[in-house]
């Protein structure tokens, strides 16, 4: 189980403030705090500072890496802001968030993923726009996989994101992000598959609950990496609860370990 | 979605107190409390009544019809118990809880079963014992529903239990019903599947998160009753969730409700 830390996204206020003032202790005590949680990479987002993303992602990436081991996932469609974070990435292998089959942004982000040696989320969509079916999104999946691997990316190194969207606006994209999930894992066993748990459970009441039952229901159908806010004990707690019920937890040792730490308590 | 209503079974306290006393009026109150909750049947056991079990079951089960609609699940080993139970546990369809691959209990069951035109809990067990991996309960599977419809019951009428272990005494006895459920689905798509959850978590701490996760976990696969408490308001929020997410509860019609009634904040 992957986890990518994704408190730091300059969407979210705290992080925009903090960046406004450069406040580098504020943006490395979340680095550290995510990582301690059990974040094995950090996501660096931010996409909300339209006419700087790139000098601030830099900002970001350094600031991050003077304070925290954990290698960084740069989160950006843009290919001048992922390169000014991939520079300061390392050491460890760094990951792209994200490439998608969209002609133009894969042509301009493949060259970080093979330049860089990077992990590389591949994100459900292409140039005909979000797709709604899982047979829409495994067509995708096949073109991603295949393009990837053709350009030498290691399936290992790849994390298929089936694009997550609300049952709020349709109420089959749960079960189609499931299907798609059960497809890759029986077609692409060496491929990971990561998501977001928020857009599942978007205009509807009471989304903590929905989103982690999302997260079982996905772990339960392959998915082996989330990007998530490892501070939410209550979500971390269901984590590692799943783990253990589905036999990926020998002698449920990570489970107890996190309730000797008190994660169920929180 | 059939939920099996648990409470009743004199192995819990206030419910054997209630028996001494033949304090209809308790018993009632719990059997309605469960419909209202959203139970289907309510599972009736007094197994630890060892010398007058029959006659206690006769008892539970006339006393229950008088307050509710719902039909009875008559939740015994014993074939004499269980024929007490099934005179009184009409109108409607009642349940039996349980048969097995055993051949006696097989043999002293089945007749009940076609007489009282009943659908049938089958739990995965037989003669050898209870089985520890999945391969070894697919062909107790396999022998349970050729047997029963060769005997002329319906698959609609087997409810499938896969027989749940304690993680904490085999880490992949969770794991093992999983791949039960998901060759259930897909060899038997007309049989049903249940179980209870409690003891799955058993011999470990925070037994309630591991219970809903395998709730949610064992729904993917394809579980489509659970024999459950169904006052527990967490437990039945965590299905509605489940439910929307898998597809199964158009416009999320039954989660908002749940929602409106309150199961979110109990």
């Amino acid at each position: 189980m992957l986890i990518i830390g994704e408190l730091i996204n300059t969407s979210r206020k705290a992080i925009k403030e903090a960046v406004a003032n450069r406040d580098a202790a504020y943006i490395q005590d979340v680095a550290r705090r995510q990582v301690e949680a059990g974040a094995r990479y950090i996501d660096v987002n931010c996409g909300t500072q339209v006419h700087d993303e790139a000098e601030i992602m830099a900002w970001l990436a350094g600031t991050i890496r003077e304070a925290v081991d954990a290698p960084l996932c740069i989160d950006s469609p843009s290919a001048e802001a992922l390169r000014a974070g991939l520079e300061l990435a390392g050491p460890g292998q760094p990951m792209i968030n994200s490439i998608t089959a969209e002609k133009e942004r894969f042509a301009g982000v493949l060259p970080l993923v093979l330049k860089y040696k990077t992990k590389v989320v591949a994100l459900c969509m292409d140039d005909g726009g979000m797709p709604n079916t899982a047979g829409d999104r495994i067509e995708i999946v096949k073109r991603l996989v295949r393009d990837l691997t053709d350009a030498g990316v290691p399936g290992d190194d790849i994390y298929l994101d089936p694009l997550v969207k609300p049952i709020s606006v349709s109420d089959g994209a749960g079960a189609e992000v499931l299907d798609t999930l059960r497809f890759i894992r029986a077609e692409y066993p060496a491929v990971h598959a990561t998501c977001g748990l928020s857009n599942v459970s978007y205009g509807l009441p009471n989304r903590k609950v929905l989103n982690q039952v999302f997260m079982v229901q996905t772990m339960a159908a392959g998915m082996d990496s989330y990007i998530l806010d490892p501070l939410d004990k209550t979500m971390m707690g269901f984590l590692y609860a799943s783990q253990a019920l589905l036999g990926q937890d020998p002698f449920c040792g990570q489970y107890l370990a996190a309730y000797r730490d008190g994660i169920y308590n929180g």
